[in-house]
């Protein structure tokens, strides 16, 4: 290990610190850090003190020719964890072994870890961050969500002080641009995805995107560093972006709003009130109606954003791209450098404890609704239907009737209501004559909550 | 001092270790610190594991009564500083003298200070930075720019290893208040200067805000920690936007753009060509024509934002109120707690060097400008005009005449060019007969520069 050093010269003429790093894998994020490392080596001197160098990959073909002619390449994982000439370890294989068991094995040689794995992260990302903390290096994960974007240092540490009242993201750019142009060019859901196949911006199986699991791995991190809060996958509401059609969008839009692929984390008004009480919060990913004048409505195609309501800081947004080599490396970049400094420094980052917040039941989410009814064109429908809603305390808050040649459609908004308690509306509504046909429920985001 | 402790307990058992905090100034932001601290101190206790007490702060009057019940006040600046039960300094007085002083004082007695005065990190940053590295403590002062945006953080720490190319923002909320409501509501500018003197939005004496005073200190410190620059005063492109008419709005509008109050720092390209110099950069505060569909453009009233160009991290844009007492004290509390931290591990936060590039005189600037000029309605006076340019190589990118009572005016946009050569155009084109009148130059914004 390093000897922690004295300050650097603030003249910048002391010879900077060299430190080995050691890159498990080198697909795309792994060969952009190499060639930002060697473009830029002497700028990251200059600016940090430190000379960073990328000594050893672990990679599948050690035999295969590559363009990073100072790094050596070995399959091995472990080697490259455990050689003394790494004293940082990077992460970038992605999946859960061997990373999670290298990653294991470089904490409790001492060796800060950073990594991109938001799966692995999301699956054991407090247990990994107990562990650092034991062995006083540090866990840093900057990468696993919004690319570039500085999404979990300012949570973690910007916005560390204050209680947030919800997060609202944009963090899975590929159902971002498919609902994007969707919108845009009113196409139907199957077009736009082979499109985005065909451009890249969608996998061959595009399941864990637009089904959700890429974007509910990011709300699990999210609500650990925002909100101190471990997700268990049966408390988060998770709904792909399958079902939106090109009529729901219009109908959407009709309405002044555009459907965007969110994660929601709120915090729940009660918790907060009762001082003994753990905080609660809901924890949502699902294709969501948003205003069309909100902030999140511009974030537009591949695209990542995260909406903030602190209780002090007001209204934060950051945006930017949330994918990618270039941008994942440099967001791996930041982290290296922080840890890197952190070695010579002999103090690690501190992580926000888990176990502050407890996340609700699917049930008691809370938010405005869109309901889809087709109904028979009779008198006394709409009062029929009316009374289902009040009979469970849902209010409506919007409403509009749509002729069509089967008889009409009746698109409802809802004021802000408990999820139980729209789950019941439909199906009190399945019971009536007059309604033939209720649609998807999509969540509503509010301005105002 | 504290002694530094051992990591924190995970399970979040252990009594959080007590720090004290001396507060220069209890006005709007001070005050909403210590009521951020009184009411979030358990909550920051469990997450930090710091229990932040704010002991002494020093105020003009004492005797007042305060809703601080738990904060003692006195009326000596450098008591609080000196004072054994104050660990951490915070120091919200604004101004240069005594906040300077009393600075120098804490972080050589080794106590760290965070700052949210802008005039003084604008003028004494650099020195001030140098003189916390050699006594190992923290100066941070993410509140200077952007309220609770967490901005300086991430060009700090998170974008530290890669050069930026631009970094476009709105950093004073008073100007874009002023500029979004006439563009919107096409009203004068000091129709709008008095409706924002009365909400508050702007002060009796508007001039630090409209003359660019204020978002020039912000630029400098921007520049500082995202470029490693020193500005000199002479070096900054200042245009306040009391020139800026409702008629430039109109004729930016038809055009495509809307007008903002930028400040626009950018890496010129020939010095990152040249290993053996220094980068160098422009650094200006203007008014500025951004495109109607550039994020920047709707950014509207009072809110703040930074557009950020990384080499590899992409387009990158944080956003949110960028004043308040709220907003401000939450960036504040951010940098206690990470302050505080550091107290206990006795390791200081590295700020990056300042010298690494050199600030370009005004004339290199380069941008795309828009000129206006009032000529005779006579034949060949486009050729005229259109040949002063082209000797000047300065090239014209899209040109609107526009009829009028006494002749035509003629509204000019440039593709890139140095200001300079600008100047030159502007003085060849008033020894034109033709030419009766040149309107302001206006800086334009452009996506791919």
């Amino acid at each position: 290990m390093v000897e922690p050093s004295s300050s650097r010269d603030p003249e910048g003429d002391e010879a900077p610190t060299p430190l080995g790093l050691g890159i498990l894998g080198l697909g795309t994020v792994g060969s952009a850090l190499v060639r930002m490392l060697n473009e830029n080596g002497d700028y990251i001197a200059r600016r940090t003190g430190l000379q960073l160098t990328p000594r050893i990959a672990a990679v599948r073909d050690p035999q295969k020719v590559r363009d990073n002619p100072h790094t050596h390449t070995v399959d091995d994982v472990m080697a490259v964890v455990e050689s003394p000439e790494t004293q940082v370890i990077v992460e970038l294989m992605g999946g859960i072994e061997p990373a999670h068991q290298a990653i294991i094995r470089a904490l409790e040689l001492g060796k800060p870890v950073i990594t991109a794995n938001k799966q692995l992260i999301a699956a054991h990302g407090p247990e990994l961050a107990q562990l650092a903390e034991q062995h006083h290096v540090d866990l840093l994960y900057e990468a696993a969500v919004g690319g570039g974007i500085p999404l979990v240092r300012s949570l973690r540490v910007s916005l560390g002080g204050e209680p947030l009242s919800r997060a609202a993201g944009i963090l899975n750019g590929t159902t971002n641009y498919i609902l994007t142009r969707m919108s845009e060019e009113g196409l139907a859901y199957e077009d736009v995805l082979r499109v985005a196949q065909e451009l890249g911006y969608a996998e061959a199986d595009p399941t864990a995107d637009v089904e959700g699991d890429d974007a509910a791995a990011k709300a699990s991190i999210i609500a650990a560093v925002a909100f101190g809060a471990r997700v268990d996958e049966s408390q988060l509401y998770q709904q792909g972006i399958q079902g939106v059609t090109a009529v729901d969008i219009a109908e959407a839009k009709r309405l002044g709003y555009v459907f965007k692929p969110l994660v929601v984390i709120e915090r729940l008004a009660n918790g907060a009130k009762q001082p003994d009480k753990k905080r609660r919060i809901s924890v949502g990913v699902h294709p969501t109606l948003v205003p069309k004048d909100h902030p999140l409505a511009s974030v537009r195609l591949a695209n990542n954003a995260l909406f903030l309501d602190g209780d002090a800081a007001g209204e934060i947004m950051l945006y930017g791209p949330g994918a990618g080599g270039n941008p994942t490396a440099s967001a791996v970049l930041g982290d290296v450098i922080e840890a890197a400094h952190n070695v010579l420094l002999g103090a690690p980052e501190r992580m926000p404890n888990v176990g502050e917040a407890a996340v609700c039941p699917i049930g008691e989410h809370a938010s405005a609704f869109c309901l889809t009814l087709d109904v028979r064109d009779q008198p006394g429908v709409l009062a029929e239907v009316a009374t289902v809603f009040a009979k469970q305390n849902v209010s409506i808050r919007a409403m509009e009737q749509i002729s069509s040649e089967v008889g009409a459609r009746l698109v409802l908004i809802t004021h802000r209501a408990r999820y139980a308690d729209v789950q019941d509306v439909t199906v009190q509504l399945q019971r009536l004559g007059a309604v033939a046909k209720i649609g998807t429920v999509w969540h509503v985001l509010e301005d105002d909550e």
